[in-house]
């Protein structure tokens, strides 16, 4: 009985050659390669931490998050302009009222921005305002969207589906490699399974982190907010990312001061600064620690 | 403890109040609104069979497979031009070429046809082509897609994702409603499960059938030969649909006299003209019987 | 990359010889292994029907429902008498008292009796009263249960586990068959993934059942009142099920007369006496009809 | 439409009022119950380690890994007399035998014993050699065991089913605690998601340890051997589960010195003494350095 679209991961060298390890002969030996953004990199040793408002939804808001997340230890802004909703009556973002409010923020704190774009027609417009463009979950087999991601030749962080298998992710960023672009980032955000929506917004797959290591040279990325959907769960998700070997964690933040706007959208999985700088300080001395202690790994 | 996104059925009036049956009153004791494409009657008495080929792969292949399918009974001709593949480096589809392919088909053997759009900038083109525009399951909460396809007043067949909830995927259908276009059929085809890849492709979710007839007033029909990806697994499936009220099906078909091109693509779970000729006549004869049986229902 | 404890249906051979397709030579060829309960006969032409309430509440309630199922056309009495329940302050059946009627109910229809068993202990005492053992979902891998049941001689009806693959489900049956008893009937009752609980309770897995088919002789039903969850969904479910090739199936039914107790347990998936009549009139006119339509399948 | 069977966490002061923290007034405030075994204590400061061999299968090879994992600095022993696989003719374990090698390997080392109990007419017997008996993920919801555990009066260490929704899990704890034993441990080890099989054995859902925090008082560790299933991942998946707030960690070690018998059963998951030392020496610094980082937290 042979059932049609069975691959598994020694279909990798096939479907993406470009970004397999196997394949691509001295990347074996090779540590993850560096995706830059701006000075931040991912891949290094340190891991990134990306922070900001779910969605642009005024400049004030924006700008004082931005803030309070530079203040905090991020290192790069994130904040949705084209928001995809389940419903098409929930506000869908600012569009580029937001592009360019992310733009302002970013002058104003120096972090490099990255944003969601959802339509190729607008890839161009995202890629003049951001520094990094963001493939959401829903998107990640959008393959027109991933040819022009890639044709724009910047950054793309490139958010697994929620029922993506690992070939399949790999496959979509074979998409963005192909139009001649390495520069991406692969990002885990919680996977559809039968918990989902018990106790969490979906399922954190830490595991797949070290498969991807060893089937791409690409970073991989945790998104504990979207992974948990529940604010209290954000700072452990985060940490255990990190000890498993994630590059790096995009969280969303909300200032909690009185008189600061609260959220549209997803409000209850939005850490405050505070939160997030316990988070930068974990990292801050991981990133010290694991050194010696990895050293001895075999 | 709040989870974000948490929604169920007792939010669609206000994710899809277009196409909920408890927000349209008149429609709540309607029966299911008839989608018409050309003369086949989506939501009628008798549930449709569209059938042909996975991809279009050549003007004979394809001229050869419409034939045998009209001979079998379909009503409706489906076939790929745009493909979407796992990989980048697989056959993609012959895009336009394709299309005309399909126009000929249709012309010749006045089936009218059925095919994909993934990329919102070809929704025009496709639409000069195509009777009716499918939009795939990778592509469900491709938005602008959506939106797209809501502003050509096209008739839409919109696949449910590998990972979609009800909420989501009625939430994805008032996309296309919000543009003034009620012409949509859904379509069940397998979702993501643990037992995917061990005996079948996908886990055919047939109890979600009533549940959209008690949520919407559209149309839903299954792809058998996605949900099952196994070819001998297809008229059982396609039987069992049916009966479960099921408005249609959309099936997978290869030529397979001598002489005949193996398709490239999918293909051990199209079936044969002889089997697709099973189906319908089970139709023929379901449809006969139905009314009489079902008339004893509470 | 191992993975410990990978199978696949490659693997039955091994795993589960005894009941193997592939090993048992002369049953490859061989219709399925009719399975004999009293005069019911599961794996042959007509698909068997069991029906009954949830769990035996008391005589009277349990008398009643026997009449009307047997009344209905069902060859077959189910009743719980020990009730595997998610927390133990809930009614966990009457036990002895509740196999003495069922045994009652059982000489006073005629019909075969199945009755769960859940401890190793009690099975030589259900064993007298019952004519069929059943091994519930929760208890598809309690391995000394299955070595007693196996050992009892008597006819076994073996649950799918909520989550078990085909591989670990023929292996809890070789179990079974491994102390000389090959009197088993496997039966699918829904499976947990993502959508479970938004609009059924498990998800109906029907592709399983050409699967167990291909892999093995042992006869294959269909529980539709746990597979759904919900009692407007079990008429469609049961169709659908014996379209796809389901050997019969085992149904929940409440009395729905004024006066008629209502069941503590599972009160909303138990359908009333008239739906299970037109379910087995189903069947009926399927079987008539089956023969000769099947006989041009390939 | 209502579904039978729809439970959240809503319902849990009905379903497990003994061990509900919400129920429990008291222990709503308190920290969480510290379970004593021998001089272990599940639930304090420090993330307890259990380590030992899949299985029991010889005396040299058991008290090898014993020695082993006590100069890891494991503080307490884990092995199988009894194993539940998925085929009967698989090596079923040791049964008393291998209690005996565990009770000499506990004097030896001086560290307390765990050992998985399957069959409630053997906890009697199992009692006697072991210090904490093990409920097995296939067992989760065998009541008649369940209950027998909890008469023993032994600390239990009850694995999570692998569908379990928290609520099963939790109804499952009750019947033990139901019995006046509330000496129990909870184990996360993985679920049964569509991932599952691709690179990992099961899908690690650490969202679920603050979940089990929040509802009840009890303990909860993880199992990174089974929740992975690849012995690589074992020391990213113990480290991230200790970051996540896990008050353990059950792992599967085999000696790798030239001699050392290879184990027959499971044997890719297990890890090398020298990896457990590492994961002792990060426990070690994680719980120096934790309370001062903590403190900071709201």
């Amino acid at each position: 009985m042979s059932i049609a679209g069975n691959v598994g991961l020694g279909d990798l060298p096939r479907i993406c050659p470009l970004i397999s390890r196997r394949v691509q002969e001295s990347a074996d030996t090779m540590e993850t390669r560096v995706v830059q953004v701006g000075a931040v990199r991912f891949g290094d040793a340190r891991p990134v931490v990306i922070a900001g408002p779910c969605a642009v939804e005024s400049r004030e808001q924006t700008l004082e998050v931005a803030r309070a997340v530079k203040a905090a230890g991020a290192e790069m802004l994130r904040g949705g302009a084209y928001k995809p909703r389940t419903s098409p009556h929930d506000f869908q973002g600012l569009g580029v009222e937001g592009l360019r409010i992310l733009r302002e923020a970013s002058r104003e704190t120096g972090l490099p921005v990255v944003t969601e774009v959802m339509d190729p027609r607008l890839v161009e417009t995202v890629a003049e305002y951001a520094d990094m463009l963001q493939i959401g979950s829903r998107n990640m087999q959008n393959y027109p969207l991933l040819v022009e991601a890639g044709k724009s030749g910047k950054p793309v962080l490139l958010k697994r589906g929620m029922a993506a298998s690992l070939c399949e992710w790999l496959g979509a960023a074979e998409y963005v490699a192909k139009e001649g672009n390495l520069e991406i980032v692969l990002c885990e955000r919680g996977i559809k399974a039968f918990p989902a929506g018990e106790y969490s917004r979906n399922v954190l797959d830490l595991n797949v982190i070290p498969a991807v290591k060893e089937e791409t040279f690409l970073p991989v990325i945790v998104d504990p907010s979207h992974a948990t959907g529940v604010a209290s769960m954000v700072e452990g998700a985060s940490c255990a990312a990190v000890e498993y070997g994630s590059h790096g964690l995009i969280i969303e933040v909300a200032c909690d001061e009185e008189g600061s706007p609260r959220p549209k959208c997803d409000a209850v999985q939005a850490i405050n600064p505070a939160t997030l700088r316990r988070i930068v300080r974990f990292i801050d001395f991981h990133t010290d620690l694991r050194a010696p202690r990895r050293a001895h790994a075999v």
